[in-house]
């Protein structure tokens, strides 16, 4: 510290912004990304110069954007466990499968990683009061950060949103708002809010640090491989934000020259109710369309829309990887498999990429040999009301 | 590894037993605890040495009693923060207030540092069926191990343990059943199962293990802080064992010179409801009475009868510590004041320990400026139902 952040740079037309200053979109619409000079991260630390640091996302500061230490607002996330479970490897055909775990964060899932690095950026530039539409578990995580960084945060959710997260933003002494609808709808209702009352919108992909946060679980699974690429990862996409951030954590690996190798393939599942991005892939098309009459049992997934669609699209094709959607029965017995064959906690977006690499290694897609790490995003703690009787 | 364990010694009649074996308890009645040689511990490993370990339980693996690799069954258990919330302590007149947050932790509670040191053991042992009585959270652990070990598990719980709690058994496939009554109710019948089947008895301080695994966090928490003890660690006791486990992780790192100075105070505290040894301590006894009636919003407390009560009223008497009981109304307090002021999700178990702080900053016990560790020992995940109205 100070970061190594040299630009926002718009993820379509290039144009560059002021990153000390709170910038949301571009001008054209487009979401921004944070750029850094790789360069003097390179000349500043090694790779091998992490190894003693605190096993949280933080370890990796070089690459991310906050210029003040004290601004750090962190409860011990990241760090999360890269798991082997044989058994369950050997039972679908899969014997080098990782399962990057994820609900070991605070909150029970990765949207702790986001949230993390956005309180803390807005921290940094003077915000006082934040909003979000959230299916549920983003709003209980940024509530929670804002909690433990002094910030006053207005969430806005789907009605039908689990109850959990709903109490959890009453626990965190959050603003809740909730709405008839999906996560579409309370984005829209939050939106004439924040205009009304000045609030600095931290919706996904609308400021730049969330994903910046996310980025990190790419970055923990390079190191915790011996900074080496798996064959492929496999990515439970709503917003997507987690795959982008993946992507770039790779991407600047490669750059530093700390990675040898192609990146990873990454693989985004969604679920059959709503598959905006996996009908775009497979009509290979730039961009997805509105989901109309999304619904499965996944809320994490139940995104009609996803402001980063193109640049999922572009990860995917990238690093030649694919896109498969599944159904809510597979992913109820994936939920199930999961916790007797390895003791893993899936939630049901974690469980659809175990769905998701069934199907896959039956189709050929994967092959025996091949190393797939899963991403299970949270613990199945917060929904075990939606688990498949036994 | 091999490790190096040399006994296990009776902890009332000092009586040796084989440590290769399966073994409960001495055949006078009371727990064994785990010996190693630590002068070879000394000689094999450095305080510095374990810096680029993995930031889980089994970085310590010299002090604990695995002697192959293999047989450790791992979740990421462990690593968990020890947490510096600066506005809360500010605000209860505790500027140097740690949380050691063991939340982050698979299942969501402590348990699983003892159920995985555990499930370790037995298959180390080559032990297939195991069965215990819990509250709730020690055998959602449990079976939660055991189907990451491939280890059966029986559990034998309250009918009105937290359902959260029972979910968990069904989904990682273990055998649960419900009791009228407490969990010295589903001792006795648990008890009686085990005798006609065979399988082994893992319940509290029954077998050896359980113990060596929850002592990691006291071996945490004294390396969290650069090697040294805080002046105090505040714990919430039901069967106390990680208390027990904690003292011999300050005393075992005492004798290996890798501490300076004297072990923290140990504090316990207990809900009012049911407070058997905060009776005992104020009463000058050595051991507690059976607490009739027990009743409190926190499960994991409901013990009226803690097997190892002698050895956690002598942990706190060696010590220099205290024990103090809290009401129901002041545990939902600080689960709230938790939430809102510092962004930490804690248990009405972990809650009571800073309604414990609070009480004993108030009464003179706690110094302004005494560094004081409470050891939040689940996440609010598995109890947000019981939260107090905001």
């Amino acid at each position: 510290m100070p970061s190594f952040v040299t630009d926002l740079t718009c993820s379509r037309c290039r144009r560059r912004h002021e990153p000390r200053a709170p910038q949301n979109r571009c001008s054209c619409g487009s979401p921004l990304l944070v750029d850094y000079d790789l360069e003097a991260v390179g000349a500043a630390v090694t790779k091998e110069a992490l190894a003693p640091r605190p096993l949280d996302m933080w370890r990796y500061r070089e690459l991310l954007p906050l210029d003040e230490a004290d601004d750090v607002v962190s409860l011990g996330e990241g760090g999360t466990p890269l798991l082997r479970p044989y058994d369950l490897g050997a039972r679908i055909g899969l014997r080098r499968l990782l399962v990057k775990d994820d609900g070991l964060n605070p909150t029970g899932t990765f949207k702790a990683r986001g949230a993390s690095c956005g309180i803390s950026m807005a921290r940094a530039l003077g915000i006082a009061e934040v909003a979000l539409p959230s299916a549920g578990n983003a709003g209980a995580a940024w509530a929670c950060y804002g909690a433990a960084g002094g910030i006053k945060v207005h969430v806005a959710m789907p009605r039908d949103a689990p109850a959990v997260n709903q109490l959890e933003c009453r626990l965190y002494g959050a603003d809740l708002t909730l709405v008839d609808g999906l996560i579409s709808d309370a984005g829209k209702l939050i939106a004439r809010r924040m205009a009304e009352h000045g609030w600095f919108d931290v919706s996904t992909l609308k400021e730049p640090y969330r994903l910046e946060g996310k980025k990190t679980l790419g970055l923990e699974i390079a190191e915790q491989l011996g900074w080496r690429s798996p064959d492929a990862i496999v990515y439970p996409a709503g917003g997507g934000v987690g795959i982008i951030g993946i992507w770039r954590a790779f991407d600047q690996l490669s750059s530093l020259g700390w990675l040898e190798g192609p990146p990873p393939r990454l693989i985004v599942t969604q679920a059959e109710g709503c598959a905006p991005l996996v009908k775009a892939f497979a009509e290979g098309k730039d961009a997805s369309e509105y989901w109309e009459g999304a619904a499965t049992i996944a809320p994490g997934l139940r995104v009609p829309h996803a402001v980063g669609d193109f640049l999922v699209l572009r990860a995917v094709r990238e690093t030649g990887g694919t896109a498969v959607a599944v159904s809510d029965d597979a992913i109820r017995e994936a939920m199930s498999l999961f916790g007797r064959e390895s003791g893993i906690s899936a939630a049901p977006e974690g469980a659809a990429t175990l769905a998701a690499a069934i199907a896959l290694r039956e189709s050929g897609e994967l092959g025996a040999d091949d190393e797939v790490v899963l991403v299970n995003t949270g613990s199945a703690l917060k929904y075990l009301d939606q688990r498949a009787p036994p």
